[in-house]
Order: C-alpha cells, then structure tokens, then sequence
C-alpha cells in the first residue's frame, strides 16, 4: 500500500457512529412533518485540539446543505437536532473541524494561568492565525473563534419525511359495491367525518374477470349473478386505467376523493398487481407473463392452492423495463385523479428492488403519497418492504391477544421504529380471529380500545362494528359469506359505532395518542388486565383493558414512581367520563369483560 | 428516477445483516489463527421459491474465492463457518441464489402429494430446466438439485488475522539497561522461560539525547552521570534505526533475539515517535517538525506541561509522505532485526489514518507483526485504534480495583471483543496504582491473580515482583527513582515470582485462560471477593480473589444451575495445591488478604 495518493494527508478527524440511520445508511430512516431528527456521533482527533461540528441537512428537491450546530455531551459523543417541515426525502451528514483559534486561545490560556512569562512565541504564531500585525495577550484571547481547518465528513443519510397521516389516522375499509357505489360513499361523507376517520379505503375498484371468476364463499364456479372478487382485476371494459363500471365513473371518483378531501378524508385505493384472465395487459403484453415451454400461460398458485381466477405478472420477463414502467403509470394515473394513499396488495409477492424504485420515482413528484404494504409474512421482509419505502404496514396484531403476546409484539415494533410504521387493523375481509369468533362483543370492544390507543395508525373493515364474527367454518379465518365475493348491503349504523367515535376523539385530542414509542408498559398482577401509558410532553393517557371477553377481572395499575406524575393527581375516564383519584403506586382496577379504562391524567 | 439501465432487473434475493462485522464493514473483525468465523446473514427473496446460500472467504495473499455452505436456521437467518488458519487479512462476504430445480421440485412434490393428475406442463417446465428430452415426475423429484439463478452477493467484509500470541500471552518490561545490556538479558533467558513469559518488551534501544535531558526523578537539568529517559530518543549517534551503545550492538540484538525465540520468548520494542533535539531528523528533515513564524522549533508541551527533551513530528507538514515512509521503514528495519512486536509509545496523539496506513503496510508483507498500542485515553480513540490495526491496547485495567469497577470495565471489554484485545499489566513505569501503594504484598499478589486470569494476555514491569511500592511524592502514580530516569541493578529473584511461574503455567495448560469472552461472573455475597467461571470447552476454571489487601475475607462463590456443572464436583485449586468438593450452589469461601483460588474442576 503506497503512501495516499492525496495532496492533504486524510483528515484526522474521526466521525462514527452517526445516527439515526438504519442498515448502515443502506435504507433511510423515516420521519414525519414537524418532527425533530435528533443527531448523534462520535466524533473526536488525535492530540488536543478544539473541535467544532455540526450537523449538515439537506431538504429535499434542494441543493443547498443548511447547517446547525453539533455540541459535545460528553466522552466525544457530539448531539445536535434539526426539524422537517416538508415531506420527502431529506439528507443529512455530520461535519468537524479543528478550530485553530480556539485551541491556540486555549493552550495559551492555560500557560498564562499557570504563570509562564516568556509568551512571544506563542504571540508570534497567534499573530499569524489572526491575520494581525502584532497581538497581544489580551487580544489574543478575546479574538473570535470560529476557524475551520481540517474539516471531516460523515457519510450521508438519508431521512424520508411523510405526512403526519402516515403515522396517524383512523381507517375504514369498505367495499364500495356494498354501499351503493361512489355516490353512495359520498352521500355518507358527513358521518363517516362525524366517527372521526381519516381514511376509507377501497378494495380494487376496477373491472372484475368474468373467466373463472370465483362464487360465493370462494365457490370455484361462480352462479350466474356473482359479482366476482374485485382482487380478480380486469376485463373487456378495462384493467387497472378502468372503474368498474357499477361502481361509478371516473368523474363521480374524483368527486368523491374532492369531497372527501373537503370533511378531512381521505379515499385510499388498492393496488394489487394480478390480473385476471380477461385483463387487457394479457392480449396486448402477452411477455409480462408466466408462460409453460407450450406458450400457455400459467395462472398464480402455491401448491397445492390454485388461484385459477388470476394470474403475476413476469418480474423477470424481458421486457422488465416496460413492466415496471406500466406499473408505475398507474399509480400516477390515480394519483392524478386526486389518490395520495395505496394499500400495496401482497408486496411480499413482488420483488424489493421494484418498490424502492417505484415509491421513490411516485414520491419524487408526489411526496404527499402515501403506501400501506399488506405484508403479512415473515419479519425480514416486511421490515425491508418499510425500508424500501412503504410508510405504513400491516402488523400480526390480530393474531396477538394474550398479555404477553401483546408486550412481546410491541417490543418488536419499538424496535422497528425507525423505518417501520404499523397500522393495527382490528380485522380484514381475510382475518377473522377466532379471539373475536368466541368472544362476541366484548371481545370486539377490547381489540377495538387496543387498536386505536396503542398504535397511531389503526383501522377496521366494515361489519366489525355489527359484531360480526362468523367464520366460513370451524377453524378458519375467513368470514361465511364473505364479502370478497359478493355484495352486501351495508348501513352506517353498527352499535360500536359511538365507541368508534369517542375513542378517535379522544385520539385527536391527545397527544400522547398520536405516536407509537411513548409507552411504558405497566402492571397490573392480573394477567387479563393489560394497561399502560402513553406519554407526549405533558399529555398523559392511561389505558387499561379487560382482555377477558367473559369475566370480570380485578387488579392493580401500579403507576412506578420513575412516571414522575405527583403522589395523588386526577384522572378522567374518556371512555365513562368519570374522574377518580389516582396515586403513584397501586390502583385498584375492575373491569367487566372486554371493557377498558382510557384515562386522561388531569394537570 | 429512470429505470434502472442494467440489462436484467436488480437481484430479488435480499441479504441483509452480515456478522461478524464494525462499523459497517469500515474496519475489519479480529480473529487468531485456528479461530472459527461464523457467518450470519438475513437471507430472504420474495415468494416461494428455494434458495441457496453460502459464504464466500479468500484467504490473504490470494484472488480466489472459497466456498462453504450457509444453511437457514430459522426466520430468514443462515449460518456458517469458516477457519483462518494463517495470520494477515482475510475477506469473506455471503452469496445466496434461486435453486430453480428444487423449486420445481418442491413444487411438483407439493402436487403430487395433493393428488393433482394432468402435470404435463409442469413436466414440460421440468425438462426444458433439467436440458432433457422427456422428463417423468419419478425423474423430476430425484434429479440433482443444485441450480444457481438470479444470485446476489453481500458486500464484502474483512476479518484480521493474527497470531495466538496477539490474544494470548504473559508480558514482562524491563529496561535492558538495568539488566547488563543485550548481553545480560540474554543471559536470563532460560530463567524468563522458566517463569513461563512469552514477550520480554524492552522501551526505546535507540541513542539518548543530550541537550535539555532530564535527570533523576525527571529533574530538569541532568546531573553529570544521569542516563536520560529513553524515550528522548536520538543522539549524534544516530536515531530511530540506531542502538544506545552502551547496550549492545546490532549484532548482539539480533542474536538476543534469535536466542529469545528459541526459549519460545519474543523481544519487543517500542515504536516511540518523538525525536530527542539532538535526533540526526532534525537536521536532516527540518521540515519534519513543528516551527513558530520565526522560525524556531517547538518542543513537546501539553499546557502547562512542557517537554523540552523532545520534538514531537508535525504529521500535517507539507512532507508528510516522506515522513509516513520514514517511519514505516523504521518499523520495517527493526523487522529485518527479527523484531515481531512492537509496543508503540502514545498512538493515540498521532492521526489514525497514519495508523491504518502503516499497520496494513507492515502487515502486508509480515502478517506475523504484533502492534501493542500503549492508548490510555478515552474509549472511542482506543477502540478506532483497535479497529484501524493494532492487536492489541493497554486498559484501564490499574484503575479498576473494586469488584463493581471490574465488573464494569469487563463489560466494556467484552462489547469492544470483535476487534479490541487487552493487555492488562499490573503496574508501568509510568502507573503505581494507590492501591498497590497502600495495600503492600496482598495487594501485588490480588491484581497479579486478576490480571493472568481474567486477560489472556497480561503483563508486569520489572520491580513489581519485589513488591516496590514508594511513590514519588503522595497523590502521584509515579515512582520514586524512577527507572525512567536512572539506571538501576536489577535482578531476577523477587518473591513474587514463584506464583508467577505458577500462574503462567497454569494460563498454559488451561485453554480457559487463553480467551477472554469465556467468562461468567459469580455471586459471593460479599463485595472484597470477586468470583469468575471461565470455561472453553470441558475445560473450567473458577477464580475466587480476595480483593481486600487488610483483612481475610468470607463468603460464599455461587455456582449457578446454568453452569451445567454436576451437583457436586472436585475442584483442584492451582495455587494451593489441593482438592476440595464443590457443588452446584452456595460453596462458602475464606480466603486471607490478597489471596485467591484458582480451581480446575477436575473431570
């Protein structure tokens, strides 16, 4: 290894440890509006020089770095903040220098305290770093500091900034068939803001295959008037451009998503990559394609399940290029008929690299997007879906009820909270837990209290509020009569609906409610009682939920000191809207089944 | 953002979280020659297909990449193995690929096992993939799988591989010139291989200056017969490539050396890189050194702290190529020598690049070279020396005397272990721990027991076997006389080291000895005793040492059930001498000031 070929021998400045970053900077960490990025580094020279350092950051769709101080705190660790007020991808690195001034002022600070006399060297030298004919002692030490020599930088990273909605938001999800279409949606804007959700979303709204279209209760044969899945994409009257044609036209969608836009809603739609035998795509790209050495075309399957009623698209056909840059048309066509959310159906399937590069080419331009991944799979890839720039995701939440299981997924989530952002739905058209198939309403209540006050993000697909609970049959997931495929007749009039509202409410009115990572955890000495605190400034809420769908339960909140709430403060239940008093320490609590206290601590 | 311009699509193959690694790959891990690497990689891909994994690694010196396999473990986590058998830089990174046949197969089994009939296309899928004719399902599933497709591979990672010596090895300093010379070491070196020391490490060989040399306890004007420091290194009689003569000649070190080895001994220098004012650089590379605009030199000073008998080397002077290969070809002569450890004097005031440069510039051509760096500074500046190429460092080992100081600092050691070893000695010229100077002989026996056991590699400097112990003034970890200063006789007969001689045979026959992250703490229920388990393999060793210097102190040692020892067991204490019957559980201990136990489990 020769000498570096440099002019400048390398900087002696060392900077490590630079945080945030997840994946050594491979991925972005990610943030929303108006939140602090806190920085972090090691940062520390060889000898005893003054350093400076600072944080560098870069907004995005600028090419100025901005600059804001690093201080150090202590055994070279240097800290320093800076806030992002737009959406999209920003870019930070921490920056250090010698400061010449400073050291020189320092070195000859401590000579002249410990009484050396004989200075003029020293001076000498000052003189030429102050740029000064003659100095003396004095001026020497009140010069101004500030020079930068020997500057090192950090490696860049990267922080993608979104929406405050894709961390926070109550979901509703309906199938629009089922509730008159567009305009039947639209005619119930005004109660669906009244519940106080943020987002309804739309399984696929288009044109639906008539070729083995699948029947009721995922019949292989559909009857003559089966309306068919509408995950079954694409017909004669169109693909993934198309809306089916019962749902409405284009012009009555853009007017719902207008008038959605105008009660504080948002009309998120699915992008599901299959299609069914009757796409368009299949005629005019026959090369998108799986095909068999006989040129059949295969439909999807995973042995021994065969999903005859659609079939993926080729990720490693030849003509990849023009796939991927399909794919993305659409996402922006709908984004130009006002969409800004989409839930990714089954990201899991597809490869990572096409959703990097698809979410970032949509947010280059759109950084108001939004995309929820309906990753259920095994954790790796679905926290490097989130890296790869999905905002939100789905969560093994429903599988989860027990006390325990419930504190060992929420610490995989906290551990996941820089890039990862979980949206709990309580149930989907695919997941009906049998914690909610046995346990009737209580049952439905608690996961509903559960949902909405520990994650920031939750949603409920519609029949969830009437309770419903009956599966295909003993031992499935799935709802009898499901319906994926066929139309229901839907009304806004669920008896959980009041529920609903207080608790998002109560949602939009706490702080403390709006973020994932404020929770302590407490305890209560009685397995069935799960209870904890969330925590903003001052904005304190404490939960505690029954999970006993049958039975009363009686215990504890133990409230530790280390809470720094005062010895006796008053609490008022949103939920009752009663006051008690409670202490730091023991609480006595009893709960009948299902039932929760979400306490607000009066200051 | 285009579409990505490669000819295929990006692999779909994630690879994510490779270890062993630091820092992101920045630095390399430390490994000895005989070790285990294990691999571990996060390895996942979209969909259902079967994949392949393996760990790639190249040994140093050559361009060919080796293979062994990664297997999955569970959760998208594989693992494997590789050995370095030779000392220098090895390479590995992990590779994972689609094994399309077994896909296929995987599949077809699945079918088959459902009773699906017509697979005709599958098996036309089949043939095209296995290059045959005609393919029945009997040939299909037994065909060898083994296929690669759509491969992708980690980025590369670096693993540094030294000698045993570098992580195990019993050090003794002495300054030479307090022993005959050469001449007389080489004498004693029967008797130093006796005592079981593997590195006698000698400070600076070279010329002492003369102008402004300091005398006995670091006067600052010399009496007439005052030897100097040697770390004021340079005379008329040459610099950094020359030999003090009253020490002995070239020809005398090196058969010194030659002799050393064949007792198993290395002899180690000191790489100090201050210049004496009378160093031959100064005249001959002025340009080399710190200058004040008017010219005149500046000595070493760390305000109010002035060292007038050296000139430190200015690394930013506009000749620092010529000084960085200077100094490798010091380094380089002293190899030539037959010198393979070097003990470098206060790394941490001169750049880390430097260091980087020059250790892997040494290393490339004798990976068999030992860097000892005597870093006594804060932890991120001697961890980065650790990651930028020394094996070994100095710790805070002399200041860590209570059970809780150990404990901790043992913990920062065994975070820092992917690349930082210690070194712990007891005592340097430089460090007379308080401890040592109030606690007499129980006090020098406690921290020897400490130092041997929990650190594979550990050392004393010469008096301490003679228990010397007078400060040169209250408050000051300097001694009295310092040898630094003045030339002593010294001889080979202090009372301490029989258990010396005890200790290192026992740190040889005990493989526990050899590592340091084989270690458990014990409870003792009492904080004067400090209890380990060190364990590798069937090989056990409990240590129990009583660190009160005063009094005898009891207690109990508890082995814990984990342990997995049996219930009752023998113990053999290595000290002592004698056999007692321990067992799972509270084992009452008492022990006199100072003392300790040192007990195999006998098998």
């Amino acid at each position: 290894m020769p000498v570096p070929k440099t002019t400048s021998p390398p900087p002696r400045i060392q900077i490590l440890e630079v945080t945030p970053q997840v994946d050594c900077g491979r991925f972005p960490v990610k943030r929303t509006v108006g939140d602090r990025v806190d920085v972090h580094a090691r940062i520390f020279r060889d000898g005893h020089d003054v350093l400076g350092a600072a944080v560098r950051y870069r907004p995005p769709g600028t090419t100025r770095w901005l600059e804001l101080p690093l201080g150090p705190v202590g055994n070279d660790h240097w800290e320093g903040v800076f806030v992002v007020d737009r959406p999209g991808r920003w870019s930070f690195r921490a920056d250090a220098w010698v400061d010449r001034v400073a050291t020189f002022q320092d070195e000859l600070r401590r000579k002249v305290e410990a009484g050396q006399e004989d200075l003029s060297g020293e001076l000498s030298e000052g003189a030429v770093l102050l740029g000064r004919e003659t100095l003396t002692v004095e001026d020497a030490l009140t010069a101004p500091a500030g020079d930068r020599s020997g500057a090192a930088s950090s490696l860049v990273y990267c922080v993608d900034v979104d929406r405050q909605l894709a961390r926070f938001g109550a979901w509703y999800e309906l199938f629009p068939r089922s509730w008159g279409g567009f305009e039947g949606v639209r005619a119930l804007l005004p109660e669906f803001a009244e519940l106080g959700f943020d987002v309804l979303y739309f399984p696929p709204v288009h044109p639906i295959g008539h070729t083995n279209r699948k029947g009721r209760n995922n019949a292989l044969v559909a009857g003559p008037g089966d309306p068919g899945s509408p995950w079954a994409i694409g017909s004669e009257e169109g693909g993934h451009e198309a809306i089916h044609p019962e749902l409405g036209t284009v012009r009555e969608f853009e007017r719902l998503v207008a008038e959605a836009r105008e009660h504080g809603i948002e009309i998120a739609i699915d992008f599901a990559i299959q299609c069914s035998p009757d796409h368009p795509w299949l005629a005019e790209h026959p090369e998108w394609f799986y095909r068999r050495p006989d040129g059949t075309l295969k439909y999807a399957e995973n042995p021994p399940k065969r999903y005859q009623d659609i079939y993926n698209v080729n990720f490693d056909c030849e003509d990849w290029k023009e796939l991927w840059s399909a794919l993305r048309d659409v996402v922006l066509l709908w984004v130009e008929r006002g969409v800004t959310v989409f839930r990714v159906d089954n990201p899991h399937t597809k490869p990572v690299p096409f959703w990097e590069w698809l979410i970032a080419e949509v947010r280059r331009d759109h950084p108001d997007v939004i995309f929820l991944a309906e990753a259920f799979t095994r954790p790796a890839m679905m926290t490097t879906l989130a890296k790869a720039g999905f905002a939100q995701s789905y969560t093994y939440f429903t599988w989860k009820n027990t006390r325990w299981e419930l504190l060992e997924f929420m610490g995989q989530l906290l551990d996941w909270s820089q890039c990862y952002r979980p949206n709990m739905f309580v149930n989907t058209p695919d997941i009906l837990h049998e914690y909610l198939q046995r346990g009737g309403p209580p049952a439905f209540e608690a996961r509903l209290v559960l949902a909405a006050t520990l994650s920031p993000s939750y949603g409920i697909y519609s029949g969830y509020e009437h309770f419903e609970n009956v599966p295909v049959r003993e031992g499935s997931e799935e709802y009898l009569d499901s319906e994926k495929y066929e139309v229901k007749e839907r009304r806004l009039d669920g008896p959980l609906l009041p529920l609903v509202a207080t608790l998002n409410k109560a949602r939009r009115e706490h702080r403390a409610l709006q973020r994932l990572d404020d929770v302590t955890f407490l305890e209560t000495e009685n397995e069935q009682l799960f209870a904890f605190l969330k925590r903003d400034g001052a904005d304190d809420v404490i939960v505690v939920v029954n999970l006993d769908p049958a039975a009363t339960q009686r215990g504890v909140c133990i409230l530790p000191v280390s809470t720094g709430l005062p010895p006796a403060y008053r609490v008022h239940d949103l939920l009752a809207d009663v006051e008690w008093t409670w202490h730091i320490g023991r609480n006595f609590v009893e709960l009948a089944p299902g039932k929760s206290h979400v306490l607000k601590v009066v200051r």
